[in-house]
């Protein structure tokens, strides 16, 4: 192996034949505010590949402190919102000049907490933690006690941290009304409690059936782990009661799409026998048939609000302690899923 | 803040009432060889948050040459069946005592380019490379220029890499057999043809057309990208055909289930109009209605060959040079989507 070590910036810049300062620019991925042609970028990617160059990233990062790099923790790569989320977010932030590294935390509390000890290191600028993350106390402990610029994305309302959240209880209300009024008394939940954010949704859900005096039995709000075959399972349990719900509510598409499937299971239809209202808009649910009834989360403009308020804790321009939040509005998205009950 | 950076393991020690050498096999995660109980590996981590320990890995970097973290760079987190990987390999990995953090390509070539000359750094004791990757031309010159341990999983069987693959070609042939036993003699073909998997699956189905002398149309091969939405187009267009397809070949199941509403929204029925067969056996595959019948990629396995190679090059217990290649065989998955075509 040729030793490339001492290979400078004005090296590819003379092989590119643009300047240094352009070199540089393009190498550290910080050509943001001052545009440069495509064409350009790729001339002197090219010629940065062609001499061999590596990047130092740890010369860079004493040099600015900075490496360009965030990290973020994902509560489950399985749920296809965090999915789309992650994507959103990686858009975003190279847009802003970062890269984006994932660590997967599997559900589990203690994978969770190593890949944050990972990520609190000083070669990641900034982190996100998107959807509620498991055991959520000790991975907060620990950012207390290791501050760095941080926000939680999709993790509910109530995230002791610069967060990004979708308006919950908005969501719930304008769902409970929306089934309501389509002339459904008998309305299940399902959705996974073990994440704040569907346990602020199953309190809203809870105070309209007290407030709309509903048709309720306890067994309507059902816990479900996020997986389509417990929905499924859930489902065919509902329908099996002698007084089944007419309409459910899920708290994400991927527990309404394993719903669907569950009625499907047992020779019912949807909308027919079952209304079915989802929570997300991951691309699925336009596809499934019937297409379903959701809620959009505006997952771009969350992933551009989550990008620049750690651009901005990452410069210094918010006080750590401020609890800065940006609630999002969801959108009821009206498709095929839910209809009148059958009188 | 107070300033922890005096802690020492002793401290640790001390406090959760263990050796040191416990603590560091604990908080280093190599606990692999040596049991211990589940009860103390908690009270050391309890003392070590409780104490604000914070792990320094340049320091841990320095003494061993290792940091425990992996990095892989994932083509689209958006592919199910590379999620599913994704959550395999982290499990795998972390038996194994390793670490993972991933990267999203986002099915771009300058975008994966950034991951890879990040994750070259020597704080990555290795990486992976997941799924065909887009343009993977320069990341091959770049990992020829500063060579790591490196393994391809499910890049196809090509790859010049240490890799695991599945037998694309043995896939395809059992697939095209089942679906000619079945009685069909019109098969479609839909897949990504961007990936190098996919195209030596096409390649095979060509040559199987030639021999089996199949009523073939040209049209009957066509490229989709990997989007639910773009193979039920597919779909459409082929059922509007004079002569359409009987059966149809999908090289993913996210492919099948689009291809499966496509279907659908024209008012066909799966798989009395046509037999849909998909490949990689997602968790919603044994889900839709009908449930598919697809080819199991055996994704724990394949995890399992991919951190075993990748840990031997790691310690250097294969020359780089070789190809080390590990090839799996897919399992037909027989469920509902595929049928004898009406006569």
């Amino acid at each position: 192996m040729e030793n490339h070590s001492s290979l400078t910036l004005a090296d590819i810049a003379k092989a590119a034949h643009v300047s240094v300062s352009t070199v540089s620019r393009v190498l550290n991925q910080r050509e943001g505010s001052i545009p440069i042609s495509q064409a350009t970028v790729e001339r002197v990617r090219e010629a940065a590949r062609r001499l061999g160059y590596s990047p130092n990233p740890f010369a860079a990062a004493l040099r600015t402190q900075r490496t360009g790099v965030l990290g973020a923790i994902l509560r489950d790569l399985g749920d296809p919102f965090l999915s789309v989320l992650v994507r959103a977010l990686q858009r975003a932030a190279h847009q802003e000049g970062f890269d984006l590294l994932v660590g997967h935390a599997a559900s589990d509390p203690s994978t969770a907490e190593r890949h944050l000890a990972f990520l609190l290191n000083p070669w990641f600028d900034g982190l996100f933690l998107l959807g509620n993350l498991p055991g959520d106390a000790p991975l907060l402990q620990m950012l207390t006690q290791r501050p760095r610029p941080c926000v939680a994305v999709a993790c509910g309302t109530q995230m002791a941290l610069p967060a990004v959240a979708i308006d919950e209880e908005a969501g719930t209300q304008l769902a409970l009304d929306y089934l309501y009024q389509l002339g459904h008394r008998r309305i299940a939940f399902l959705g996974n409690l073990e994440h704040a954010g569907v346990r602020e949704r199953l309190v809203c859900f809870q105070r309209f059936v007290q407030e709309r005096n509903l048709e309720w039995q306890e067994y309507y709000a059902q816990h479900c782990h996020s997986s389509r075959s417990d929905a499924a399972a859930h489902v065919r349990h509902f329908l099996a009661l002698s007084e089944p719900p007419t309409a459910l509510f899920c708290a994400s598409d991927l527990l309404a799409l394993g719903a669907m499937s569950g009625a499907w299971q047992v020779g019912r239809t949807v909308p027919e026998d079952l209304s079915i209202l989802g929570f997300d808009d991951i691309e699925e649910a336009a596809e499934g048939f019937p297409s379903l009834t959701t809620f959009r989360q505006p997952v771009e403009m969350m992933a551009d609000h989550a990008t620049r308020l750690i651009h901005r804790l990452i410069e210094g321009g918010l006080p750590k302690e401020d609890a800065c939040r940006v609630t999002v509005q969801p959108e009821l998205i009206l498709r095929q899923s839910c209809a009148a009950p059958r009188v």
